[in-house]
């Protein structure tokens, strides 16, 4: 079973305003074994609503639509739909009290405007709308079936979730989509293709796709079958292959983000982290304290911009900035140091580099970044060149410390003794 | 004149991937005085694609393209446009010498597979592709216009205003769209729209929208003429108009950030600032330093989580949290003005409160935190109660943060001695 999706929305058309309706759509779609063949975006005009209808009802058997159901006169997907199934709108009475109740409990009297959430084409089931005024629609026509949701996502979700998808799973067939995605940390997207393309393409049932996301590579598994258990063991074998394939790069196979990979970590091992950062100014603690319970494991930190502030907070010595400069590895390993002595952290992170746009050199140009890590052994440095802009070599940074943080753990464990080596993704 | 977008790529049919080609486009083709009449998303079969460019050539004169001239398989927009319009697709050996030597820089020989690449449709113009393989196309045919770019976002936009826009421009015609935006922190969504109504109701040409973004509310102000500097008058007249209604709360009518206005108040002001933050971990040092150079107003911030650390960073008594309790007016206070005057700061923030999703009680509810700003003659605190989740909180409360700073400065200036109530939108 395929569908299309239709946004309605003359705001969906400027610059200011994505569809992400059809992102939670898709993903339900798909959760019924439903694929999406097309998505159109149309603004409020009737004849371009009517004509976006008509071809997708000319393609497919399903049209899930958002969008245009509100009171006002640009809000005509009812009657679109009306004109081109050849089905009358009718005043329904019911739905008429249930707006008029719901103004009442607002402490307000329902505008004359709002009667048109009350027109109804013949034939129509309405999908309550426990969240809003106007209720959704669902109509069949020569075997094929429209829904209309409500534009507001809140309103869309639950009456997606709750009216529509019960409706449609006995339709859906037993064919359904199997899904698995993994993430790694320290591998370009070329090194995470060519470890991992002579495993998926001996599974050609397995769409494979493999996405970068600043400082992460991800790899999407989709299957669509109607021998569930088979699709589940086939998914499962491909993960364990893969994850051979990928090693430690891999930090999360049930969607997890890197920060709760780390914060799994700090308390199984029962440690802490104090950080010291002089170029991303606080986005390592800011994402260290993202996960909840946080304080756990992470007391503090200091972001010391200046070098003043270096030798104050984490003791490093002026005579180091001033013979190797601020941004070094020396300065680095010696903020680690000092931030996890102070803290009396378990471990210690410090960060310096530079993030542009100026302050950069041919010898220490703009993207590169010294990371260190220290514990009560002592400490090491890893040196890394991030491209992009400012944002981004802030963000590369933090997530390879946070990677740095991670692989400590799995190398404390295993003894691997290296750290991989430059990340340019 | 009018466009129709579409974006090729069966990855826009999942639930992972959004197009943010399109919303890049649509402000560009405005700005030239296109609009965009409707936007298609398909995957990647060659009928599918073929058929979304047959319906939007029926509908209208210019049709923007991005996704699909990649070197594999499924890359297939050149041929299924060249089949559509009738042309052969030819090896361009100059293409092919592009490639080569692109691939010749890095290091390594071209694959076969790029050679697809090099496939060109008859008659169609080159659009070159500095930052990456894939060249552009330009197409015409029965005096209609299609503009086929690649789908990663920095080639297709570095290659939409270096070689589209200039061969659009001539073409586009005498009506444009003439654009205002205003940004306000402080105010509700109703609050801006009860300020604001009887203004931008009087200008009907005028389309008017209210947007909502965590912590601010946007107005956008859209004006399509052929009268250029009637628009223009227009719309500054509503700018000063709008802008008296909301007074002090509109923070940029340029389309700065929140942190850019900060930094160009400390630097007007020859002021600094030191942060101490609890709950928002970093966040606010993390925005201040967004900006680049702001190391002249910035010198360095704590994230004491811990109540040992409060007292050891930034001399907040134990006894005050003991007695008051670590979420408490007066120890935002003593953060600001220990923070202040450790670091030797004009200003200091400090930054304390409950982000959830566990710690709350009926008197500490989960979303309340307090900020405190100190100068040299004191402190003063906001308490705030903010909705939403922890990330929403965090991000809330760095806003609120920010925009304190701001108005600092304006009630230096102006002498307004209250703060905004408590925000919550």
């Amino acid at each position: 079973m395929q569908a299309e999706i239709i946004a309605v929305g003359s705001e969906l058309l400027t610059p200011d305003r994505i569809d992400t309706n059809s992102l939670f759509l898709t993903q339900r779609l798909n959760h019924l074994g439903i694929a999406v063949a097309r998505k159109t975006l149309v603004g409020d005009q009737h004849d371009h609503v009517r004509d976006a209808f008509r071809s997708a009802l000319d393609r497919c058997d399903l049209v899930v639509a958002s969008g245009g159901l509100g009171p006002t006169l640009d809000d005509l997907t009812r009657e679109a739909v009306a004109e081109l199934l050849g089905r009358k709108l009718v005043l329904n009475s019911s739905v008429l009290q249930n707006i008029e109740a719901r103004f009442r409990r607002l402490g307000r009297s329902m505008p004359e405007v709002n009667k048109r959430q009350a027109m109804v084409p013949e034939g129509a089931e309405l999908l309550e709308n426990p969240r809003g005024t106007a209720p959704g629609l669902w109509l069949e026509s020569a075997g094929r079936i429209v829904v209309l949701l409500p534009g507001p996502p809140h309103e869309l979700k639950a009456m997606f979730t709750e009216k529509v998808e019960p409706r449609l799973e006995p339709m859906a067939g037993a064919t359904r989509l199997f899904y698995r995605e993994m993430r790694t940390a320290g591998l370009t997207e070329s090194e995470v293709e060519q470890r991992t393309a002579p495993i998926y393409t001996q599974y050609p049932d397995v769409q494979t796709t493999i996405l970068a996301a600043p400082g992460e590579i991800q790899l999407h598994l989709r299957a669509w079958s109607s021998n569930h258990p088979a699709a589940e063991r086939m998914l499962d074998e491909m993960i364990e292959r893969i994850g051979f394939a990928l090693g430690e790069n891999v930090f999360t196979s049930n969607g997890q983000t890197l920060e709760e990979i780390v914060a799994r970590e700090m308390a199984i091992n029962q440690a802490t982290v104090a950080t010291a950062e002089s170029c991303t100014g606080g986005l390592l603690a800011e994402r260290l304290t993202r996960v909840p319970g946080s304080s756990s494991y992470f007391r503090g930190g200091v972001v010391c911009y200046s070098n003043d502030l270096k030798t104050a907070w984490t003791d490093v010595p002026a005579e180091l900035i001033e013979s190797k400069g601020a941004v070094s590895p020396e300065v680095a390993q010696a903020l680690a140091q000092g931030i996890r002595r102070r803290i009396g952290a378990t471990l210690g992170i410090g960060i310096t580099g530079i993030a542009g746009p100026s302050g950069g050199s041919p010898e220490k140009p703009i993207g590169l970044v010294y990371i260190a890590l220290a514990d009560a052994n002592g400490s090491r440095d890893r040196a890394l060149r991030f491209p992009g802009d400012r944002e981004r070599i802030r963000w590369h940074a933090s997530q390879a410390a946070l990677d740095m943080l991670r692989r400590y753990f799995i190398y404390a464990r295993h003894g691997k003794p290296s750290w991989p080596t430059v990340v340019q993704s």
